[in-house]
Formats: structure tokens, sequence, C-alpha cells
């Protein structure tokens, strides 16, 4: 390939929600999906929520000529939902599972019982080595009363460690999935200030979509618009984030999203809007004055990890004393089991037969098991939440030592980036 | 640092066997370790089993003068046990939890408590960036008869697969722990051909210390002989590993273990031995021809893989199996439930009181909520393993490439790895 040779990348998103048995119409939408995929012919394509491997498997078949490199990231208990086709070479692949995902006891929100994760695959598209990650983080429930806003933060934490740990040595980086997070939410803000990731929204030359580059939006089918409320016009949750490399320059020449209903079909693709983005590589032998990412500057970085470190402080302390309520009843349940042991030995001042003894020591076991499980849950996550501060404390030293460094040489034009 | 100019670097790895109230004299031991410490000044060390993070604040407390840098990886129920002491400023951290790490319910083997990892940090030495991991991985309980290999596997697979992907711009690479397998197991040579690591043990110009670098051997105090048969001279499962880059030559100029008791000390610093390495770091333009680290050729590499590739589906028969008895359990107790609730609904056929019948139902309860978490888990487990298969299928595959590749064009001298 020679230098200042264009090329062009299209890349794909979409969470596909589908939830067997829950998700509407799952088996027709993967239809659509399917013949979409095969029509465009993206190169690279970046899927969330395919909850069932049959779904994959399903589009796998249908995708056997247009996209015959895939991979289905499997872990946690129903899997990651994350899948990947491509039209060029995978190397590799490699998988993180986030530390923190919501409750195993929260059944009705259910985002413990996939193993919420960030994938990341080594795609050779001609020669160039694209470090390609699909993500899809925890979901919220409430803005409001956002009680899972810590292990969001902690996840965003984890997701730009990965990419800034593993992404050295790639020519280009493109980060695609559903980050359940609104532009300026704290956590896309440290994702992209501490990776230098940049938004195809915001960059891209053209752009024809819903308002505002809207994922979620009310004339979606499936969209129940009390969850939009108060954004009645719509969220935007789903991304595709790229950079460059000292040897490639990318752009983003278009973005597009799905608006809703499809022309022809009665219903759309999933309940969020799918994205694609049209992204120009450029050959260069030193592509930074072409405007390669690089993250912003380091007191803007300070200021956005604080800022984290505040949120994960604060979700230590809640973490705390879900584990005090965890002991209590523990204790309570060691306290009632001793007491009905008491009664069982106190000769004729029984007030029940032995069985309702028996009966009533099973309850107090399940309680005193409730209580050891949930204790054990909330410490593994205390030590995440402590390992997430102890990492957030040595990059904001870092940057500290950055920043009196660059204050020191003078120098207004430092970049700031600790890793890259 | 000019070019060619060689700079020195020592690496201490201890196992501490810190188990606070079942360790013997640890509270003792760790102020021998300590001590050692102090005096020794080791610019890097890396230490295992602390499991107490009341032990880690005492040793950080002591090396404060000496060692001002440190991190304690957390993680699991109880820790990680993973601590890392420095002279050298640290830049960052990095923590990578194993996804399989033995089951819950071995309460008498505890493993699964303990959040196995890998733990990374990045460590500034006079400008040079060494990229230094601390890890721990499952015990082997029976070699005979060996329930923890695959798991074990998959972490040497996971160990490996971290190692390559986060070790891109290292000047310098160094890992040192308890991998708690033999010099030719599966997992070493798995770990070693894929990351290019070379053992200081073997490649070291001098060598003071047991015989074949054992670390676990029968002169030690804490030593059950019983657990050394058929090996009863001793087992080398500790190691210190070093890869240098282009820029860096590492060579391992002395390594020497404990033996065991130490002077005017009634007793050894722990039941491992402990291993110092003395690594001379040369500085060159171009450094692959001073025997910088490259990977086994690509032909190994594919054995190895096939080899472990037949361990993971090995362990996903065994998994598959354990998931259909959980299937069984739950089947059973949902049986006995409708039985019970049958018999509580016949008229006067009763066998016993309403109060038995509810002390049987509970039982029933807490065999079905047994039976279901132990399906969790296992098919938990079963998403790991077959991540892993995939994941080394692509390795197999690129490697198959690279294979033909290198016939075609007749080069007898080809590097083979994947991605280094």
């Amino acid at each position: 390939m020679a230098t200042e040779r264009p090329s062009k990348l299209r890349v794909f998103s979409l969470n596909c929600w589908g939830i067997r048995f829950f998700s509407q119409l799952c088996t027709e939408r993967y239809e659509m999906i399917g013949e979409l995929l095969g029509r465009e012919q993206h190169d690279i394509v970046l899927l969330q929520e395919v909850w069932s491997e049959r779904d994959f498997l399903f589009l796998k078949r249908k995708l056997s000529s247009s996209h015959p490199h895939t991979h289905y990231f499997k872990s946690g208990v129903i899997g990651s939902g994350l899948a990947m086709f491509s039209r060029h070479r995978i190397q590799d692949a490699l998988l993180y599972q986030y530390s923190l995902n919501g409750y195993p006891y929260m059944l009705r929100h259910g985002d413990w019982f996939g193993g919420k994760a960030v994938g990341l695959v080594i795609v050779d598209i001609s020669g160039l080595k694209a470090h390609v990650y699909v993500t899809h983080l925890h979901a919220e429930y409430s803005r409001a009363k956002d009680e899972y806003l810590p292990h969001r933060t902690v996840q965003s934490w984890e997701l730009l460690q990965f990419v800034r740990h593993t992404s050295c040595g790639a020519d280009l980086v493109v980060l695609g999935g559903d980050l359940n997070m609104h532009p300026q939410d704290l956590g896309n803000r440290l994702l992209r200030s501490h990776t230098g990731l940049r938004d195809c929204y915001t960059e891209t030359d053209t752009f024809d979509g819903c308002e505002d580059g809207h994922t979620l939006i009310a004339d979606n089918h499936f969209t129940n618009n009390h969850d939009l409320v108060p954004f009645e016009k719509g969220i935007r949750i789903d991304y595709i984030l790229m950079k460059g490399s000292q040897r490639v320059t990318v752009k983003c020449e278009s973005l597009s999203t799905t608006k809703g209903p499809v022309a022809d079909k009665p219903f759309p693709y999933s309940d969020h809007e799918a994205l694609t983005a049209e992204l120009s590589l450029l050959l260069s032998e030193d592509s930074r004055q072409h405007g390669s990412s690089g993250p912003l500057a380091v007191s803007e970085q300070m200021d956005v990890v604080t800022e984290a470190h505040a949120v994960v402080k604060e979700g230590l302390c809640q973490t705390e004393a879900l584990r005090d309520k965890a002991i209590r009843l523990v204790l309570g349940a060691l306290l009632l089991l001793l007491l009905l042991l008491a009664m069982a030995f106190l000769p004729c001042s029984c007030f029940c037969s032995y069985s309702t003894l028996g009966l009533l020591g099973a309850v107090c076991m399940s309680l005193l098991l409730s209580g050891a499980l949930l204790y054990l849950l909330f410490i593994t996550h205390i030590k995440v939440l402590k390992e997430t501060e102890d990492q957030m404390m040595l990059t904001s030293n870092e940057l500290q030592t950055k920043l009196t460094g660059c204050r020191l040489s003078g120098s207004s034009s430092f970049d700031g980036s600790p890793e890259l």
C-alpha cells in the first residue's frame, strides 16, 4: 500500500435486543438484520445483545460469504452478547470481563447474568492492523437515582485501561457498542480523554440520521416512551469511536443511523438504532499533523479522573453499607438459630413441636446462607472498587508529574497522554 | 542513557504463604521478609500469597524508604495475594482476574476465594519502560489426578494473552510468581513459546541455590514431605521470566534461591524458596542480534496450542458432565417438592404432620437452590472454556497461515511470533 493512498472502512454497530422469549419478534428481526448486513457488506460489524448463540449461528450462516470471519465472545451465565463479523481476516481475539456488573439478586434488571465485557479482535485490513473493540456497559435504569453509576464508572475505567494497554502497536483503533451513557456522561468523558478515541458523530463530515444522533428514539415501534423521559426527543447511547496512529490518519467521512421504521418492513431492526460509519484511512509516515487522535490536555484528564474517583469512593461507601447489612443478616440468623436450639432443649417448656422447630431452623439456615453469599458478593465488589481507586490514584499521580514537568518546561502544547 | 551502556536490575520473587491464623509463624516471617527486603534493596519485589492487607501494610511501612513505590492488587473474596514493591516509580497498574479458578465448594482447597489474577505494573527505570507482571496460578493438589488441569491451562492461556497484548511498547518485560507448574508442564511451555519470555533459571550465567532450582524443597521446615512425592528432591514452580525488546537486550547474570533454613533464624522465610535474579540491561538501537527473546518456531507453537486445546476440550466435557449433574439435582429436588405438595393436599392419607412436610420442603428448597447455583457456576465455566477454545483456534489458524507463508517463501529463519 503506497503512502498517502486513501482507503475506506465501513463499520456497523447495533444493539440487537436479542433476548429470546422476551424481546419482540426476535426471529423476524434477526432475519431483517441478516438481510441488511448481507446487502450492505460493511467491513466490520459489531453487534451487542446477541444473547442466544443460536441467533449468532443463524447470522454466521447467513453471512458466511459476505463476512467469513467472525467471533462470538462467551462469558457470564448467558454470555456477553457481543458478536463481531468481518470481511477481513481476524488474527486474534481477547476478552476482558468487567469486574463489576450489577447484582445477581436484581433479577428484573438481569445485567449481572450477562457477562458484560469488552471484546477485542485484531483484524488484518490489507496489511493494516486494526484493533477493533466491541462492548456493552451496564444499563441505566433511572437517571435520577442511578444506583449503578459506580458500576458503570468502574466499567468505563476498565474499558479505557484495557484499550490503552492493548492498543499499542495498532495502526487503527475502532470501538463500537452500547455504552449506556449520554455523550457528556462521566464514563464517556473518561474513556475519550484517556484513550484519545474520537466520537464519529462529532467528527463526521456528513451525517444522515436521527436528530442529534439519537439511537433510542420515540419513533421506534419497540420503544417504551416512558423510558425516554425527560429526553422525549431521544438519547444517544450507542457509539462508534475511532483513533489513528502515527502510520494511519483516520477520519469519519460519513455517519448514519437507522431512523426507527424500516422501508417495506412492518417493524424496526431493534429497539436501538443502528450506526454506520464510513472511515477514510490515510497512510502517512507521520500523520499526527493530519489530526490523528491525541488525548485532551493533562489538566482535563486530571479533572475527569478526580470526578470518577469521587463516584467510585461513593460506590465504596454504599457497598460497605450493603456489606454491613449482610453481616447483620448473618448475625440475626445466627441468633435466631441459637434461640431455636435453646427452645429445642428446654424441658417441657416447648411452645411448638420439633417439626415446627426444624422448619423454623431451615428458614434460619436459608437466611444465614443468603447473608453469607451476599457478604461474599459485597466484599468482592469492595475489592474491585478499591483496586479501581488505587489505579485512578496512580494515574492522577502520573498526570500530576507530567503537569509539573509541563509547567516547568513551559510547554503549552504538551501532549498529555499517560500511555499513548 | 547512552547506547550500549549496561545497567542492572535486581528482581525478587517469593510466595509468602501468608494465610493468617493458618500459615505458621506468619507475623515472625513477615518481620524476617521485611528485614531481608530492606537490607537487599532489590529494584523490584514481587510477592504472592500476601493474603492479608494488614501484612501488606506492615511491609509497606517497613520498606517505605527502600521501596517507596508499591501496588497491592485487590480482587476476589480475600484478595489476589499479589503485591509489588519497587525502588522505581510505578506509572500505571492493571489487573486481569482469571476467568476460571477452581470451585467455591472446594473449601479445603480454597483457591476460588482468592481472586487469582495477573497484575501488571509499568515501572519507569531511568527512562526505560519496564512492564512487570506478577501472578499466582491455581495450585496442583494431585499430580496423578489433577482435576484443575483445565483451569490452570485456561489461566496459562489468559496469562500469555494478557502479556502478549499488554507488553507491546515495553522496553523490558519481567514476569515473576508462583506458576504452580513444573518447568516442562504444558502451561509453562505455552506461556514461554507464545510470549517469548525466557526462564532466568535456564538462561543465567551463574546460579546459586537449591538443586535444579527447586523452590519447594524437603529441607524446608514448613514443607510437608508427603506433598513432594514422587519428587523427593524438590519441585521448581516459582519463576522469574524476562524478555527484552528491540531497544534493550536483557540477560540474566545471576540467579539465586534461598535454601530453606535462614542463618541466625529459627525458620525459613516461607514454605517456598525465594528467587533473586540480577538482570543486565544493554541499550542498543537494534538488539535482536544480542539474543533478545523471540518465540519458538511456529510449528512448536502450533504443537503446544494443539496440546492445550485438547486439555481445554477435556475440561469442557468434564464441566458439561458436572452441569448435567446439577440439572439432575434441580430436577430431583423439584420432583420431591411436587411429591410433598401432593402429600400435603391428599385428604386423610398424610403420613406425617404439616410441620414435618414443611421441614422436608425446606430441605428440598435447599437442594433446589444448591442445584441452581451449581448450574449457574458450571455454565459460566463452560462459557469460559468455549471462549478459550475459540481463541486457541484463532491462534492456530493464524499460525497455520504463517507456516504456509513461511513454507512458500522457503525461509527457514522465519520468526513465528503471532503478535510480537
